[in-house]
């Protein structure tokens, strides 16, 4: 009588299954939005200064005449605003939102953060890139240019998975005169976890003869940290990498340097600057971050709940939740987290009306 | 510039802030249902048979004429339905909950599970009563034989709260075939946790020594041990506890029995009997488990993550999150677990239509 | 004046600095035993019956004329008797921690585990070698018939480190006839982890289409499981594999089976017959596992921890330390657990004496 | 056949059984050293000037003529030299250490911490003592001129536990010009855990109302966080605590201060000025940390896992040990920490010659 067989949703399935609402949701209408960086142009591995976003209209956008509040979406690091609307399900999750009043009509940006190794990880940096910059000097005001938004800090939010979950908490540490709204989903880099950098699995000698990025191909975590190197201790007279390794080979033995490890922790982590962010951080009208539990890289998890913890200590109101799940798998399905956490939280704090309306 | 206090909401605040719904909700009207219990008068430490229920019945019920789903609400050890009741929160958090949808209308029984001790553990023993029984047997019957209910699995609930959280887990474990959907708020005795029985902090000496559970008044946990013998280690013959300690006093030294110990995790921690009730626990419509993060007895959190994990290694449908917050500090807040989670979950998964509507 | 470059000790160096001692310990001598094994001959995955073991003589064995005890290490996985003694560093800690009495002189053998795909997992499987049965009724016997051994329990411990160590403690569960003493070196797959099966990273597609071990090369983790259902899950008429994975492909639809997870979670996991085995290790004379809390697996890490909080409800007496170190760079370094901790060990455990000169 | 009872050792029980060495080890003898401290009475909470320190001369001391190193221990908050000594435990076990070559021999210092409210936790204070400065500039001078010390840095040692191992660290990290070697046995204060300040179970009404430390007699956090305000958040113009709460009462409402908060975290919990110590620990010829995994209050040893992976990035090299057993059941028995992990340490990393003559 026991169940034998459990066909398997999570991993490899999860299949939209939108039968619910019996009516078509008004349609939300994709946008291409192409244009030229001037500030990523500065850098030395490649950016592409061209930029193409992705902007998600809400149904009523072309006849309303109304303003829009704006949702900025950062995308993971490997990812493209192309590759998260190719399935469609970006677009059906907010079509089916807004039907369903999950949360008021906003525009919605899933910018352009990619780039020749990684992608952006968020952060301003001589070498790959000045990414919080371009987010905030480049971004935002073209958007505020082309579109009727409501053009404040009220009406902005920001959210993001994974590196794009970084980077929507770094955005509102350090820019919450732009953004009043942050949700991550499932962020990284937030702390450091049990284990420390010098047991990580990172092939030093290969890092350290690698005249590229691509030279690492196949070595995972020693590929993402020659990019961490790039954007959290560069050195534009140091290449190829344009960085300065915290190991470093000499005479075929490698040597540690535990004030580059001490300054790149407290950068790239996020808990390391989150004290001096605090006041920034409780002007915020809702912050929010979650993660699932299933993450195999578990210093993730540790990582978040920590934040959480130290959020709470500085007096910072927000949410964190911990969910069943890994880091991908509950983020974009039909009953995930976007649609019944991300979505519901947008409308609960987002402000949806022009200041003199109110 | 840094704001310097900060008004605390949390521990002792969270007062409930109503002004969101212009509108005042339909009341919720609470009666008072007494009856006799036949199965808790078969006990050893002095429970009153006589037991006082409160039962919130949804604001059309008295001229709509039709059936509604019931939720079962397990109260904490030393709780007692009017507790539950007597701020007044719980109903207008229903009100709330029915005024704006989060939930569709349902007869809300919190049933009396107090006794002398620290009231129900949830568990059959013939010592402090069997409780399961009584829920099954005579309370849900009752409310049956009495209300216009569906009375069915597919529309009832079981919802309970730290020890009633273990409840309603127990309940849907043994008796899916009562309750098709259950959300247990912050449960607790759901694992071991990472410290041994040995180390747990417990006079032994005392406790051998009592001569009742009044005796032990102020050793917290002794305290709270003493009952759990009685309902995970009952001895009839064995007074005054009638129970066998796994720690006993023998010539002044102490004797640990480690098959003691493993008998009673087995039946008192839940993940000790998850594996053969997994069957039954597939066959529910919704199964929910939740807890804050900062209970200062970590046990509670570390365990229910792994109850979780174990629940999916079964192949268990279910809900898992860890919030921000105590164990008490979020749950029936305005803006809390209950609102924001348990009501939108009933609306999901409990059958609000009778079988022939469908 | 802040140091600035430390020269790095752990992953990549740790040479053996032996200068400590002036005098030159006594040799230790290291003998080749071949054989041949019938047990081993049953199996589905290619096993070399023909078994080269390393068999380490302490310094007076040739001239002594006594009886020694026998220390029988189980290496990983991966591992061979070859490999761990190639850079003479066993010989050398032997030498020395008889050297400095570190311990009395015994025997030690290192056995052959290896095998065509991983190498032992230390366990009984009719596809993939019944090991524990050839440790117990063909290793132990052939060195106790060609050398001086005191041919007992109290005077026989088992060693391991990492599968080995699983190896260690399994024996010590099931062979408490045969060994007294057991230490096992960053055991692994003694808990779940908080990790559940189905969100463990294996590429099930390709684990249900490859035809072979080999076939899988590259893909870490799947080829790990193909192994562990190899074991744990064999089932002879069921080639290529000769297993039941516990998710299936149908239809190009992945379809998880709980009831196989939970079998072999039972079986392969130690904390699943832990509690039938208490009795057998409480007759052990000394039980020891340790482990490095910087294992990026921290699965391992959080199941030693759980593992020994179960000893310890069982009333198992054992020691349980997690040092600082990775699973690899502290166990046979000059300084690490092997002559730090396990040395001593046995020497306060084992029994150096014949039984009629006590 | 199951063995029923297991005799409770650890927690009521471990008897010191000295059976072992069957020669009378050489007596330690142990001298009361009182002297009037000048530093002490610069406090406002009563403090007695008049310190009784305990001073172990080892075994031939009195003929010798020799110089010896020191060891100086800190005792627990609560604790005193007098209690350190009363059972002969710690003398017992200096001598069989001696005996058995487990370390060389050296000048023991018991000095006192005590005081009339937890004692010393192990700081400067302007109200509650400068712990720190009474340690290296009354106490250290007093031995080096009282008895024939080696006295310089090389040849001393700070040890201690619970409190005392945070004093350990503390002197570690903030006079390695006048320690060399510390040994921090289950220290606490080492960081924050997973608990937020805001949800520790302290009565903020009865700690803004109390007149003295006594009055919160039986609220066991809530007082030892009077003394920690008083240490660490002190304000002589604020009585009757002089300090200043991070939770304070106005309306009958409780305020949060984050940014009290922040300071005492950074003050308080060693982490917080761990970084800006490392240049310090790195010079020092040994340092360790240890703790039981089953202390009830996870948050230490969640705490001081994380501490020393700190030490580990900022190139600090040390041992941190995690063992099985709760802060103080395996401290002090014959086959305990101090005799098994902290006499081995010191003979180590001590320097018991005189300078010249090496």
């Amino acid at each position: 009588m026991t169940l034998k067989y459990i066909v398997l949703f999570g991993l490899f399935a999860a299949l939209p299954v939108m039968a619910r609402t019996p009516a078509q949701p008004a349609p939300v209408s994709v946008v291409d939005e192409v244009f030229t960086s001037t500030i990523l142009a500065q850098n030395r591995i490649g950016l592409d200064p061209e930029r193409r976003a992705k902007v998600y209209l809400p149904p009523g956008y072309s006849t309303s005449g109304r303003r829009y509040p704006v949702v900025y979406f950062l995308h993971n690091a490997w990812w493209s605003p192309r590759q998260m609307a190719e399935d469609g399900r970006m677009q059906r999750l907010l079509e089916r939102g807004f039907a369903e009043s999950a949360t008021g009509e906003f525009i919605f940006v899933v910018a352009d953060f990619t780039g020749p190794t990684t992608g952006s990880l968020y952060e301003n940096s001589p070498v790959s890139g000045r990414w919080l910059d371009y987010a905030v000097e480049e971004v935002v005001p073209l958007i505020d240019r082309k579109y009727r938004t409501l053009a404040r800090r009220e009406s902005r939010a920001v959210v993001g998975d994974f590196f794009g979950g970084r980077g929507a908490l770094k955005l509102a540490m350090v820019h919450a005169d732009v953004f009043s709204v942050a949700y991550a989903m499932h962020p990284v880099a937030t702390g450091t976890g049990d284990i420390p950098w010098l047991s990580l699995e990172i092939d030093w000698p290969r890092m350290n003869a690698a005249s590229s990025f691509a030279d690492l191909g196949g070595l995972g975590r020693t590929q993402i940290f020659w990019a961490i190197h790039q954007a959290f201790a560069p050195n534009v007279s140091h290449p190829p990498c344009h960085c300065d390794f915290y190991v470093e080979m000499k005479d075929g033995k490698s040597q540690y340097n535990p004030d580059r490890v001490r300054a790149m922790q407290r950068t790239f982590l996020l808990d390391g600057t989150l004290p001096e962010s605090a006041a920034n951080l409780r002007t915020l009208r809702g912050l929010a971050l979650d993660w699932g539990r299933f993450d195999t890289t578990q210093a993730h998890v540790v990582s978040n709940r920590q934040f959480s913890r130290m959020l709470d200590d500085l007096g910072v109101e927000h949410e964190a939740e911990e969910y069943r799940g890994g880091p991908f798998d509950r983020s974009f399905t039909d009953d995930g987290r976007f649609a019944s956490r991300v979505l519901p939280f947008l409308q609960k704090h987002l402000e949806y009306q022009p200041a003199s309306s109110r």
